[in-house]
Protein backbone atom coordinates (compact mmCIF):
# COMPACT_ATOMS: atom_id res chain seq x y z
CA UNK A 1 0.00 0.00 0.00
CA UNK A 2 1.38 3.44 -0.26
CA UNK A 3 0.11 6.51 1.19
CA UNK A 4 -0.99 8.52 -1.85
CA UNK A 5 -3.10 5.45 -2.87
CA UNK A 6 -4.77 5.38 -0.18
CA UNK A 7 -5.38 9.35 0.78
CA UNK A 8 -6.67 9.43 -3.17
CA UNK A 9 -9.27 6.67 -2.33
CA UNK A 10 -10.22 8.46 0.78
CA UNK A 11 -10.45 11.91 -1.05
CA UNK A 12 -13.05 10.14 -3.42
CA UNK A 13 -14.65 8.64 -0.79
CA UNK A 14 -14.95 11.77 1.50
CA UNK A 15 -16.09 13.44 -2.05
CA UNK A 16 -19.02 11.40 -2.59
CA UNK A 17 -20.80 12.24 0.33
CA UNK A 18 -21.86 15.34 -1.23
CA UNK A 19 -24.36 13.11 -3.42
CA UNK A 20 -25.99 13.02 -0.36
CA UNK A 21 -26.82 16.84 -1.03
CA UNK A 22 -28.11 16.59 -4.57
CA UNK A 23 -31.89 16.57 -4.19
CA UNK A 24 -33.97 15.04 -6.84
CA UNK A 25 -37.80 15.68 -7.98
CA UNK A 26 -39.19 12.50 -6.70
CA UNK A 27 -40.32 12.83 -2.79
CA UNK A 28 -39.98 10.24 -0.34
CA UNK A 29 -42.95 8.31 -0.18
CA UNK A 30 -44.50 10.61 2.67
CA UNK A 31 -43.95 13.45 1.26
CA UNK A 32 -42.55 15.06 4.01
CA UNK A 33 -39.23 15.84 1.07
CA UNK A 34 -37.79 15.41 -1.84
CA UNK A 35 -35.35 12.32 -1.90
CA UNK A 36 -31.09 12.78 -2.75
CA UNK A 37 -29.55 10.85 -5.29
CA UNK A 38 -27.45 8.82 -2.40
CA UNK A 39 -30.45 7.39 -0.41
CA UNK A 40 -31.99 6.84 -4.37
CA UNK A 41 -29.06 5.24 -5.19
CA UNK A 42 -28.96 2.81 -2.21
CA UNK A 43 -32.46 2.18 -3.17
CA UNK A 44 -32.08 1.04 -6.54
CA UNK A 45 -29.11 -1.31 -5.25
CA UNK A 46 -31.90 -2.98 -2.58
CA UNK A 47 -34.06 -3.01 -5.21
CA UNK A 48 -31.77 -4.70 -8.15
CA UNK A 49 -31.49 -7.57 -5.68
CA UNK A 50 -35.05 -8.46 -4.89
CA UNK A 51 -36.54 -7.96 -8.90
CA UNK A 52 -33.50 -10.07 -10.52
CA UNK A 53 -35.77 -12.56 -11.01
CA UNK A 54 -37.54 -10.94 -13.62
CA UNK A 55 -35.13 -9.77 -15.86
CA UNK A 56 -35.33 -12.16 -18.71
CA UNK A 57 -31.82 -11.51 -19.89
CA UNK A 58 -29.07 -13.30 -17.76
CA UNK A 59 -27.93 -10.41 -15.39
CA UNK A 60 -24.75 -10.56 -13.19
CA UNK A 61 -26.50 -9.21 -10.23
CA UNK A 62 -22.66 -8.23 -8.76
CA UNK A 63 -22.56 -6.08 -11.95
CA UNK A 64 -25.72 -4.39 -11.40
CA UNK A 65 -25.04 -3.52 -8.29
CA UNK A 66 -21.45 -1.51 -8.95
CA UNK A 67 -23.43 0.28 -11.94
CA UNK A 68 -26.09 0.92 -9.84
CA UNK A 69 -23.98 2.47 -7.01
CA UNK A 70 -21.85 4.45 -8.88
CA UNK A 71 -24.53 5.94 -11.83
CA UNK A 72 -25.32 8.93 -10.11
CA UNK A 73 -22.06 10.51 -8.88
CA UNK A 74 -21.61 12.33 -11.85
CA UNK A 75 -24.20 14.79 -10.19
CA UNK A 76 -22.39 16.07 -7.50
CA UNK A 77 -20.57 18.52 -10.77
CA UNK A 78 -23.57 18.11 -13.11
CA UNK A 79 -26.68 18.14 -10.44
CA UNK A 80 -30.13 15.97 -11.07
CA UNK A 81 -30.94 16.73 -14.67
CA UNK A 82 -34.76 15.87 -14.56
CA UNK A 83 -35.80 13.40 -16.75
CA UNK A 84 -38.48 16.14 -18.05
CA UNK A 85 -36.47 18.64 -18.60
CA UNK A 86 -35.52 19.12 -22.48
CA UNK A 87 -33.36 21.93 -22.11
CA UNK A 88 -31.33 20.37 -19.28
CA UNK A 89 -31.53 17.24 -21.13
CA UNK A 90 -29.62 18.73 -23.72
CA UNK A 91 -26.74 19.80 -22.58
CA UNK A 92 -26.38 16.98 -19.54
CA UNK A 93 -24.37 14.58 -21.56
CA UNK A 94 -21.30 17.44 -21.34
CA UNK A 95 -22.35 18.40 -18.18
CA UNK A 96 -21.53 14.83 -17.11
CA UNK A 97 -18.94 13.79 -19.16
CA UNK A 98 -16.61 16.80 -17.17
CA UNK A 99 -17.86 15.62 -14.43
CA UNK A 100 -16.90 11.77 -14.95
CA UNK A 101 -13.33 13.20 -15.31
CA UNK A 102 -12.90 15.15 -12.49
CA UNK A 103 -14.79 13.15 -9.60
CA UNK A 104 -13.47 9.19 -11.08
CA UNK A 105 -10.17 11.45 -11.11
CA UNK A 106 -9.86 11.48 -7.93
CA UNK A 107 -8.54 7.66 -7.75
CA UNK A 108 -5.94 6.30 -7.90
CA UNK A 109 -5.60 5.62 -12.29
CA UNK A 110 -6.35 2.05 -12.22
CA UNK A 111 -9.65 2.56 -9.96
CA UNK A 112 -10.31 5.69 -12.06
CA UNK A 113 -10.39 3.62 -14.96
CA UNK A 114 -12.45 0.87 -13.78
CA UNK A 115 -15.39 3.41 -12.30
CA UNK A 116 -15.54 5.26 -15.56
CA UNK A 117 -15.66 2.28 -16.97
CA UNK A 118 -19.30 0.80 -15.11
CA UNK A 119 -20.52 4.55 -15.42
CA UNK A 120 -19.92 4.14 -19.23
CA UNK A 121 -21.87 0.62 -19.40
CA UNK A 122 -24.48 2.09 -17.56
CA UNK A 123 -24.91 5.18 -19.46
CA UNK A 124 -24.65 2.85 -22.77
CA UNK A 125 -27.71 0.57 -22.01
CA UNK A 126 -26.29 -2.16 -24.18
CA UNK A 127 -25.72 -5.07 -21.94
CA UNK A 128 -28.04 -6.80 -19.88
CA UNK A 129 -26.90 -5.52 -16.88
CA UNK A 130 -27.36 -2.22 -17.74
CA UNK A 131 -30.77 -2.30 -19.32
CA UNK A 132 -31.88 -4.15 -16.12
CA UNK A 133 -30.42 -1.35 -14.14
CA UNK A 134 -31.53 1.38 -16.20
CA UNK A 135 -35.13 0.05 -15.67
CA UNK A 136 -34.97 -0.12 -11.99
CA UNK A 137 -33.81 3.81 -12.20
CA UNK A 138 -36.96 4.22 -13.99
CA UNK A 139 -39.06 1.70 -11.79
CA UNK A 140 -38.23 3.10 -8.24
CA UNK A 141 -39.27 7.08 -9.66
CA UNK A 142 -42.61 5.03 -10.53
CA UNK A 143 -42.84 3.87 -6.75
CA UNK A 144 -41.72 7.12 -5.30
CA UNK A 145 -44.45 8.80 -7.05
CA UNK A 146 -47.25 6.09 -6.53
CA UNK A 147 -47.18 5.78 -3.30
CA UNK A 148 -46.25 9.66 -2.41
CA UNK A 149 -49.61 10.21 -4.44
CA UNK A 150 -48.56 11.73 -7.84
CA UNK A 151 -45.23 13.09 -6.83
CA UNK A 152 -43.02 14.57 -9.53
CA UNK A 153 -45.77 14.23 -12.00
CA UNK A 154 -48.36 16.16 -10.53
CA UNK A 155 -45.73 18.78 -9.25
CA UNK A 156 -44.49 19.57 -12.82
CA UNK A 157 -47.64 18.53 -14.89
CA UNK A 158 -45.95 15.65 -16.72
CA UNK A 159 -48.15 13.64 -19.51
CA UNK A 160 -49.26 10.11 -19.61
CA UNK A 161 -47.18 9.83 -23.15
CA UNK A 162 -44.05 11.55 -21.48
CA UNK A 163 -44.66 9.23 -18.10
CA UNK A 164 -44.83 5.86 -20.68
CA UNK A 165 -41.68 7.49 -23.37
CA UNK A 166 -40.04 7.48 -19.62
CA UNK A 167 -40.87 4.12 -18.73
CA UNK A 168 -40.00 2.24 -22.15
CA UNK A 169 -36.72 1.26 -20.88
CA UNK A 170 -39.15 -1.45 -18.21
CA UNK A 171 -41.50 -2.33 -21.07
CA UNK A 172 -38.23 -4.11 -22.66
CA UNK A 173 -35.50 -4.75 -19.79
CA UNK A 174 -38.70 -6.05 -17.02
CA UNK A 175 -41.74 -7.28 -19.21
CA UNK A 176 -43.26 -8.83 -16.66
CA UNK A 177 -43.63 -5.74 -14.63
CA UNK A 178 -44.97 -3.39 -17.53
CA UNK A 179 -48.62 -4.40 -16.86
CA UNK A 180 -48.47 -2.92 -13.13
CA UNK A 181 -46.83 0.10 -14.97
CA UNK A 182 -49.29 0.75 -16.94
CA UNK A 183 -52.02 0.09 -14.13
CA UNK A 184 -50.32 2.53 -12.37
CA UNK A 185 -50.24 4.98 -15.01
CA UNK A 186 -53.53 4.51 -16.11
CA UNK A 187 -54.63 4.90 -12.01
CA UNK A 188 -52.84 8.43 -11.96
CA UNK A 189 -54.06 9.45 -15.24
CA UNK A 190 -58.06 9.26 -14.06
CA UNK A 191 -56.98 11.26 -10.72
CA UNK A 192 -55.62 13.81 -12.77
CA UNK A 193 -52.35 13.28 -11.02
CA UNK A 194 -50.42 12.84 -14.57
CA UNK A 195 -51.99 14.90 -17.38
CA UNK A 196 -53.66 13.31 -20.67
CA UNK A 197 -53.26 14.66 -23.53
CA UNK A 198 -56.17 16.71 -25.37
CA UNK B 1 -44.67 -14.31 -12.11
CA UNK B 2 -47.70 -14.58 -9.39
CA UNK B 3 -49.52 -10.95 -8.96
CA UNK B 4 -49.09 -11.86 -4.67
CA UNK B 5 -45.42 -12.02 -5.31
CA UNK B 6 -44.95 -8.84 -7.16
CA UNK B 7 -47.15 -7.15 -4.39
CA UNK B 8 -45.19 -8.85 -1.66
CA UNK B 9 -41.75 -7.46 -3.37
CA UNK B 10 -43.31 -3.72 -4.20
CA UNK B 11 -44.77 -4.07 -0.25
CA UNK B 12 -41.18 -4.32 0.71
CA UNK B 13 -39.14 -1.64 -1.55
CA UNK B 14 -41.92 1.18 -0.93
CA UNK B 15 -41.32 0.25 2.65
CA UNK B 16 -37.85 0.33 2.62
CA UNK B 17 -37.91 4.05 1.29
CA UNK B 18 -38.36 4.36 5.65
CA UNK B 19 -34.76 3.96 6.28
CA UNK B 20 -34.47 7.45 4.24
CA UNK B 21 -35.47 9.14 7.43
CA UNK B 22 -33.77 7.39 9.95
CA UNK B 23 -31.36 9.46 10.95
CA UNK B 24 -27.98 8.93 12.48
CA UNK B 25 -25.70 10.87 14.74
CA UNK B 26 -22.66 11.52 12.62
CA UNK B 27 -23.08 14.63 10.86
CA UNK B 28 -22.56 15.24 6.55
CA UNK B 29 -19.01 15.92 5.73
CA UNK B 30 -20.24 19.64 5.33
CA UNK B 31 -21.68 19.57 8.66
CA UNK B 32 -24.76 20.80 6.99
CA UNK B 33 -27.19 18.15 8.65
CA UNK B 34 -27.00 14.68 10.05
CA UNK B 35 -26.99 11.52 7.77
CA UNK B 36 -29.46 9.10 6.98
CA UNK B 37 -29.33 5.56 7.30
CA UNK B 38 -30.16 5.03 3.42
CA UNK B 39 -27.41 7.11 2.03
CA UNK B 40 -24.97 5.69 5.01
CA UNK B 41 -25.59 2.35 3.33
CA UNK B 42 -25.33 3.72 -0.10
CA UNK B 43 -21.64 5.05 1.39
CA UNK B 44 -20.56 1.83 2.29
CA UNK B 45 -21.28 0.00 -0.64
CA UNK B 46 -19.32 2.53 -2.85
CA UNK B 47 -16.19 2.29 -0.02
CA UNK B 48 -16.69 -1.59 -0.40
CA UNK B 49 -16.12 -1.36 -4.10
CA UNK B 50 -13.09 0.85 -3.43
CA UNK B 51 -11.08 -0.59 -0.70
CA UNK B 52 -11.41 -4.02 -1.35
CA UNK B 53 -7.96 -4.59 -1.63
CA UNK B 54 -6.72 -3.78 1.49
CA UNK B 55 -9.07 -7.12 3.05
CA UNK B 56 -6.18 -9.57 4.14
CA UNK B 57 -8.79 -12.14 3.60
CA UNK B 58 -10.18 -12.88 0.21
CA UNK B 59 -13.32 -11.31 -0.07
CA UNK B 60 -16.53 -12.00 -2.08
CA UNK B 61 -16.97 -8.06 -2.89
CA UNK B 62 -20.90 -9.12 -4.48
CA UNK B 63 -21.63 -10.41 -1.18
CA UNK B 64 -20.06 -7.73 0.50
CA UNK B 65 -22.50 -5.52 -1.41
CA UNK B 66 -25.70 -7.52 -0.33
CA UNK B 67 -24.94 -7.43 3.19
CA UNK B 68 -24.03 -3.63 3.60
CA UNK B 69 -27.08 -2.82 1.49
CA UNK B 70 -29.88 -4.52 3.54
CA UNK B 71 -27.63 -3.96 6.69
CA UNK B 72 -29.99 -0.95 8.59
CA UNK B 73 -33.00 -1.95 7.40
CA UNK B 74 -34.04 -3.35 10.69
CA UNK B 75 -33.15 -0.05 11.89
CA UNK B 76 -37.00 1.42 10.21
CA UNK B 77 -38.62 0.10 13.51
CA UNK B 78 -35.68 0.08 15.88
CA UNK B 79 -34.07 3.57 14.97
CA UNK B 80 -30.39 3.79 14.89
CA UNK B 81 -29.04 3.08 18.17
CA UNK B 82 -25.84 5.26 18.70
CA UNK B 83 -22.91 3.10 18.92
CA UNK B 84 -21.83 4.87 22.35
CA UNK B 85 -25.32 4.73 24.03
CA UNK B 86 -24.65 1.73 26.04
CA UNK B 87 -28.68 1.92 27.74
CA UNK B 88 -29.84 1.68 24.36
CA UNK B 89 -27.24 -1.38 23.32
CA UNK B 90 -29.04 -3.15 25.79
CA UNK B 91 -32.14 -3.55 23.95
CA UNK B 92 -30.59 -2.88 20.33
CA UNK B 93 -30.76 -7.18 19.71
CA UNK B 94 -33.99 -7.67 20.55
CA UNK B 95 -35.18 -4.86 19.15
CA UNK B 96 -33.52 -5.47 15.61
CA UNK B 97 -34.68 -9.05 15.62
CA UNK B 98 -38.08 -7.90 15.88
CA UNK B 99 -37.72 -5.23 13.50
CA UNK B 100 -36.11 -8.11 11.27
CA UNK B 101 -39.40 -10.23 11.22
CA UNK B 102 -41.64 -7.60 10.72
CA UNK B 103 -39.60 -6.01 7.59
CA UNK B 104 -38.27 -8.85 5.65
CA UNK B 105 -41.58 -10.38 6.33
CA UNK B 106 -43.23 -8.19 4.07
CA UNK B 107 -40.98 -10.43 1.13
CA UNK B 108 -42.53 -13.66 -0.49
CA UNK B 109 -41.00 -16.51 1.70
CA UNK B 110 -37.68 -17.67 0.07
CA UNK B 111 -36.78 -13.93 -0.10
CA UNK B 112 -37.50 -13.14 3.22
CA UNK B 113 -34.87 -16.02 4.60
CA UNK B 114 -32.39 -14.60 1.76
CA UNK B 115 -32.29 -11.29 3.44
CA UNK B 116 -32.11 -12.60 7.11
CA UNK B 117 -29.33 -14.97 6.23
CA UNK B 118 -27.71 -11.81 4.75
CA UNK B 119 -28.38 -9.54 8.05
CA UNK B 120 -27.80 -12.81 10.15
CA UNK B 121 -24.02 -12.70 8.37
CA UNK B 122 -23.69 -9.26 8.68
CA UNK B 123 -24.59 -9.07 12.58
CA UNK B 124 -22.62 -12.09 13.57
CA UNK B 125 -19.18 -10.95 12.10
CA UNK B 126 -17.75 -14.29 11.65
CA UNK B 127 -17.43 -14.30 7.64
CA UNK B 128 -14.49 -12.42 5.74
CA UNK B 129 -17.07 -10.29 3.90
CA UNK B 130 -18.97 -9.75 7.22
CA UNK B 131 -15.79 -8.68 8.76
CA UNK B 132 -14.54 -6.46 5.85
CA UNK B 133 -18.35 -4.85 5.73
CA UNK B 134 -18.46 -4.13 9.39
CA UNK B 135 -14.92 -2.83 9.52
CA UNK B 136 -16.21 -0.26 6.56
CA UNK B 137 -19.45 0.93 8.86
CA UNK B 138 -16.62 1.78 11.34
CA UNK B 139 -14.62 3.52 9.40
CA UNK B 140 -16.86 5.69 7.58
CA UNK B 141 -18.20 7.26 10.39
CA UNK B 142 -14.77 8.08 11.35
CA UNK B 143 -14.14 9.17 7.72
CA UNK B 144 -17.58 12.02 8.51
CA UNK B 145 -16.66 12.72 11.96
CA UNK B 146 -12.93 13.41 10.74
CA UNK B 147 -14.34 16.10 7.44
CA UNK B 148 -16.89 17.48 9.56
CA UNK B 149 -14.30 18.37 12.27
CA UNK B 150 -15.13 16.14 15.11
CA UNK B 151 -18.81 15.61 14.35
CA UNK B 152 -20.76 13.17 17.03
CA UNK B 153 -17.38 12.84 18.90
CA UNK B 154 -17.25 16.08 19.87
CA UNK B 155 -21.22 16.28 20.25
CA UNK B 156 -21.41 13.86 22.19
CA UNK B 157 -17.45 13.64 24.43
CA UNK B 158 -16.62 10.71 23.31
CA UNK B 159 -13.44 9.38 24.69
CA UNK B 160 -10.25 8.31 23.25
CA UNK B 161 -10.69 4.64 24.19
CA UNK B 162 -14.60 4.46 23.48
CA UNK B 163 -13.65 5.41 19.85
CA UNK B 164 -10.82 2.95 19.43
CA UNK B 165 -12.97 0.61 21.02
CA UNK B 166 -15.37 0.98 18.46
CA UNK B 167 -12.63 0.89 15.65
CA UNK B 168 -11.17 -2.36 16.68
CA UNK B 169 -12.80 -4.20 13.68
CA UNK B 170 -11.10 -1.85 11.58
CA UNK B 171 -7.72 -3.50 12.88
CA UNK B 172 -8.31 -6.79 12.23
CA UNK B 173 -9.80 -6.78 9.06
CA UNK B 174 -8.41 -3.58 7.43
CA UNK B 175 -4.96 -3.84 9.40
CA UNK B 176 -2.90 -1.65 6.27
CA UNK B 177 -5.51 1.73 7.36
CA UNK B 178 -4.89 0.88 11.23
CA UNK B 179 -2.44 3.64 11.00
CA UNK B 180 -4.15 6.08 9.45
CA UNK B 181 -7.36 5.76 11.67
CA UNK B 182 -5.00 5.91 14.85
CA UNK B 183 -3.23 9.00 13.24
CA UNK B 184 -6.90 10.37 12.53
CA UNK B 185 -7.73 9.56 16.35
CA UNK B 186 -4.70 11.11 17.68
CA UNK B 187 -4.96 14.18 16.11
CA UNK B 188 -8.48 15.03 17.19
CA UNK B 189 -7.53 14.12 20.81
CA UNK B 190 -5.15 16.92 20.21
CA UNK B 191 -7.61 19.46 19.21
CA UNK B 192 -9.82 18.04 21.85
CA UNK B 193 -12.64 17.03 19.72
CA UNK B 194 -11.99 13.24 21.43
CA UNK B 195 -12.17 13.30 24.92
CA UNK B 196 -8.25 11.83 26.15
CA UNK B 197 -9.09 10.06 29.90
CA UNK B 198 -7.96 12.38 32.85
Amino acid sequence: MSDDRLARQIAFLTEADKLKNVVRRTPLTDSSRLENSAEHSWHLVLAALILAEYSPAAVNVGRVLELLTIHDLVEIDAGDTFAYDLKGLETKAEREVAAAERIFGLLPGDQTAYIRECWDEFEAQETAESRYANALDRLQALLQNMKSGGGSWQSHRITRSDVLRRMAPVETALPDLWPFVLDVVNRFCATGAIATEA
